[in-house]
């Protein structure tokens, strides 16, 4: 009977038990085996088990690596991306790959980021001062790992933002991260102006203790890049660049995540957390792209990823944006020579402004290509990007538009295995193995009622 | 007030009326003009009015432009485009556009394909013997070209092809494609190996009479060429390619359309029919992109398309269908030089096969880079793509995905004006002028409603 089922892998040792998600197809077909993201499942009041307690060393992936370690953790993502666990340790041990995983969040199946490996997507989440509750946002989670998101951002703004967080981390099978400026803001009732070192640290330490896996920070928003970002058409549209941007020009210094950074890394490297260095001067529009206020600020990064290196702690770099299909390669090479290959994380790039409603379709479009180009991981854009938050099939239509885009750069990569999953759809198709392909494809119930709607395809219609 | 309207540019002669979208923004930013492909609208019982009948003269237009004549037709095409007539005049004397304007279909609004001019997208629409009626097709034509079709193929199968051609030609503002060899099929009862050159002939004339502007010719499946596809994933999945196959390996004789094709260039020469050279060996997954039988396939375009040429007609060269990203530009260089520059009509590409129901996304990404590459007209794919017949909300959701990556390939080409929109779009952004931004973009209802659905979005989310 075709169906899928979730099926482990053991590693070399009993308590390293890697899911996948088998599809079992028609006559002798050999089953189908897919990346699983969804984790055991459990009850919010609960939390899930916390896997990966007995591993833990009080040393980073990094610094273990660069001690020949190979740790569990590292174990289980070669078993889970099907290739050697030394490649998985050397690529850590370079840099040009991280494992973000948070002492305090054992509950988490370990996962890795970097361009030898399959092209990972990030959901983003999050309640506002508005909207949602906690239940919704765990719920959002929930959702989004079935749809395969790699990690997840909590982007929650507004009041019980720490409860927020505690309920998605207990119940998170990956990596959480997050943007600590968001909470330090609400800290100080809003006003960048009051902000400081001493409140953004004590907001690092509260989310380190509850397990966030990285941190986007942003450190590159220097007092002299401001003012760069003056003619252009949309201005600075990060929210952490606007906030820190507006701090530097009112104080007339310089960025205080810039100032302490090296204090940030001796917290990081105590919870083994991972950077995510934010591009606070992300252009917001095709205009604005790969001009000097993005390249400024990347060169900046640059330096902070190799200042992190030296405390042992994990380091990515965060891209646009907004970027024309001719200017997208540029940002991945540039990126890469500037930050010692560290993983690349990009939101979208959206490859053209006129779609609001469609900005899932216009990204995927630059998602795949830069992922090819070696980006790691994706930020996922929804349907509401630009237009308000997104709701659950909102949240549903972008994890498949970049799950189809990461997809599309693994087969471009010409990673080992991508394109089996491909072959057996298409072999289906041709054979008119309906049922076969149904639950072979991304999204099966919604491929079966779109058959389902009209009589079966002309032979035209068949591949 | 913030509004779209039609306006017309008149041109050198006061019956050349050439009509845009203007968007009229708020406070002193300057109104911005759009494309218009939705023509002047009609009572389907009356048909639209034969706005070209004045200016036939007997000629192709290949012709013309060689003779160095820029016909009324190119001189409206020059206004479209926003470009010298000369350039339009030059290339389709150098075989690089093409203009589609059947002597019979006077209603449509000339419009040209060529890789130096906006990347073009068509929409299939088309009765089956078990869906839809004659009303439905021409509310599917006017539909699609509201959503900014260039032009519409009637792919109508089963009974009343011919009044539904009939009715689809006197309502289309746009050219009008077919696959003759469709209802040859059906005139034949749907036996291949009944089909012969004779009757083929017949349904050329029978269409070239009602008006139809290009006809897809898939007289490139040589007998020599079957064999290469046997190996396939996916074997032949064209249904025109399937078809001449099969007649050809039962008769054993060679493609009827390619020993006769020099008799089929008299006809479309008589009615300036335009060929659209089928690819009927494409690939139909990703495992048979590239193969040898795809590009056998194309060498014998590149001699139909010199051949055309001889006669004076316009050509166009079909392109696939299922190509991974790195493989995408080998297929439209190896076009180019096969085909002497000759416009290249691409389906997609899908960049992976594994998500049916989602193929408009899929296609999308390879549709916008092989744009980029040079394919001068893109064939959309609809959510329905493998699944069934498309109904009207698929021919939007195709529509829409194939605006955004035509013109994400027309600011990557850098084509003069076409990043005027996104940036008033993003300024509008920017100033949070809600309803420029609205009325600005591809979709402005959906773009509203979902905007209206949430609380206006927290900064973070303004670009």
């Amino acid at each position: 009977m075709v169906m899928r089922r979730k099926v482990y892998v053991e590693g070399p040792r009993p308590d390293i038990r890697v899911p996948f998600t088998e599809v079992v197809l028609t006559g002798d077909n050999p089953p189908v085996r897919l990346y699983d993201t969804s984790g055991p499942g459990s009850e919010p009041s609960a939390g899930l088990p916390p896997l990966r307690k007995p591993w833990q060393t009080g040393r980073t992936q990094l610094a273990s690596a660069r001690a020949g370690i190979i740790t569990p953790e590292m174990e289980y993502v070669a078993i889970r991306e099907g290739v050697p666990a030394t490649l998985v340790r050397d690529e850590i041990a370079a840099g040009r790959a991280v494992l973000p995983a948070n002492i305090n969040h054992p509950e988490s199946e370990p996962m890795i980021i970097g361009s030898r490996f399959l092209v990972k997507v990030n959901a983003n989440i999050g309640t506002s001062a508005v909207t949602s509750s906690i239940d919704e946002e765990v719920e959002k989670l929930t959702w989004a790992t079935q749809w395969g998101a790699d990690t997840v951002m909590d982007l929650s703004t507004g009041p019980h933002i720490h409860e927020t967080r505690e309920a998605i981390v207990r119940n998170s099978p990956v990596p959480i991260g997050t943007v600590p400026l968001y909470q330090a803001l609400e800290k100080v009732k809003g006003d960048p102006l009051r902000l400081s070192w001493e409140i953004f640290r004590e907001t690092v330490i509260e989310q380190a203790l509850q397990g966030v896996d990285y941190m986007t920070i942003h450190a590159g928003v220097l007092l002299e890049y401001v003012p760069m970002a003056a003619e252009r058409v949309t201005g600075i549209v990060s929210r952490g660049g606007s906030i820190m941007a507006a701090w530097c020009l009112a104080e007339h210094r310089e960025n205080f995540l810039y100032t302490h950074f090296r204090e940030l890394c001796e917290i990081f490297r105590e919870y083994d957390i991972t950077f995510s260095l934010g591009d606070g001067l992300r252009p917001g529009s095709i205009a604005d792209a790969n001009d000097e206020a993005q390249f400024a600020e990347l060169r900046t990064l640059g330096e902070l990823t190799h200042i992190a290196w030296e405390y042992d702690v994990q380091v990515m770099v965060e891209g646009p944006g907004h970027v024309p299909m001719h200017k997208i390669k540029e940002n991945v090479d540039l990126q890469v020579s500037l930050c010692g290959g560290a993983p690349f994380y990009t939101l979208g790039p959206l490859a053209t402004d006129i779609a609001p409603a469609y900005d899932h379709i216009t990204s995927a479009i630059g998602a795949a290509m830069i992922g090819w180009f070696g980006t790691a991981m994706l930020c996922y854009v929804t349907p509401k990007e630009h237009l308000g938050l997104p709701n659950k099939e909102d949240v549903k239509a972008g994890m498949i538009a970049y799950k189809i885009a990461a997809h599309a750069a693994d087969i471009a990569k010409g990673h080992p295995g991508a394109q089996e999953w491909d072959d057996a759809l298409s072999r289906a198709r041709f054979d008119f193995r309906w049922e076969d392909q149904f639950e072979l494809a991304l999204d099966p119930a919604t491929a079966r009622s779109y058959h389902d709607e009209t009589l079966p395809a002309a032979p035209a219609k068949t591949a």
